[in-house]
């Protein structure tokens, strides 16, 4: 069996693959990210989609599976999503403080298949996180990158759906979850190895 | 404010200690433990509180604030302490499999005052997880490594509560959690944050 390919460049998607010995490659999608609704778990399924199959065709590999996901946070009937900029960063962690939000992550599992069609399985899961009351102090010390105690090229909250990394230093806010932790990283490993299983390819 | 002290081994309490940038040295308790109790949530505060007390009279050091820890699993009214062998592991899982389990980690924050009595809090946390249906060859794959994609001096399972690491790739079967993930790992770090910003230590 060959590796499935990962439609992503998210270095955590990868190590959560490793972490439960998931043969892949990478090949990430370039294709254009339409959204046609403001539903979370319809948002997260149509990108991990388009993600998928964007890379199904253009790899043209007939039955080659290829796993797209997408993450979004939602937050008081708002999602959110990737900050733009520290200011952002701070007013989205100043909306998540003090309460309980929701992470959506979808998944797209797509292969071609030898009468050319393509075949999509696409699934969601969402993790309820509780957040600590913070304060405006701890807040900025967050995003300044005071809790982290070793800095990469990035600050933690960057690049991250909702500002933060549960896996990192956030983690002293995170209170409790409901759900798959892993699928606040970013994908649903439980869920998708037994997805795998169905479609035997483990 | 010098580091605290972390009466405990485990390379895993080390690791999430440094995850949300607490200083600490350790230096392991050596005392022997004594249950009084089989209630999980007894059990793990008297442990917890037995090591950090040895670890503070041992010390003799004037409000310097020592951390002890304990974890348990608790299944169907049974604790499940660390597998002794391959047997008991494979029994554990077993046991664990397509249904809802609980751990415990009692923690203690114990030190010396001015006055030569000893102070402690205790206090613990409670996860609830769900595992899925394992078939026998899972289980024994488990058990085997054979899920590991880097094998280290141990299996994953050996020297480990309940006989799985969360963090490894047991993620597979783990469907769901309600609670603190990293109290499964083996420190209820959200909540000592709060504790310590309680005591002046952060």
């Amino acid at each position: 069996m060959k590796p499935i390919i990962l439609a992503s460049a998210s270095p955590r998607r990868k190590e959560l693959l490793r972490q439960i010995n998931i043969a892949f490659e990478v090949i990430p999608s370039k294709g254009e990210e339409i959204i046609s609704s403001s539903i979370p778990k319809e948002v997260v399924q149509q990108l991990a989609m388009q993600k998928a199959e964007d890379v199904v065709k253009s790899l043209n590999e007939e039955k080659r599976l290829v796993l797209g996901a997408d993450t979004v946070v939602a937050c008081e009937n708002q999602i959110l999503g990737k900050p733009s900029d520290k200011k952002q960063a701070i007013q989205m962690i100043g909306c998540l403080q003090g309460k309980a939000h929701q992470v959506y992550t979808g998944v797209c599992l797509s292969r071609l298949e030898e009468d050319g069609r393509i075949f999509s399985k696409t699934f969601y899961e969402k993790t309820e996180v509780w957040v600590a009351p913070m304060t405006e102090k701890e807040i900025l010390d967050y995003i300044e990158g005071r809790y982290e105690a070793q800095r990469g090229e990035k600050l933690e909250w960057e690049d991250k759906a909702g500002a933060y990394g549960i896996q990192g230093c956030f983690a002293a806010f995170i209170t409790g979850i409901q759900g798959d932790y892993n699928n606040v990283v970013g994908l649903p490993i439980a869920r998708i190895y037994q997805e795998l299983k169905l479609l035997n390819i483990i």
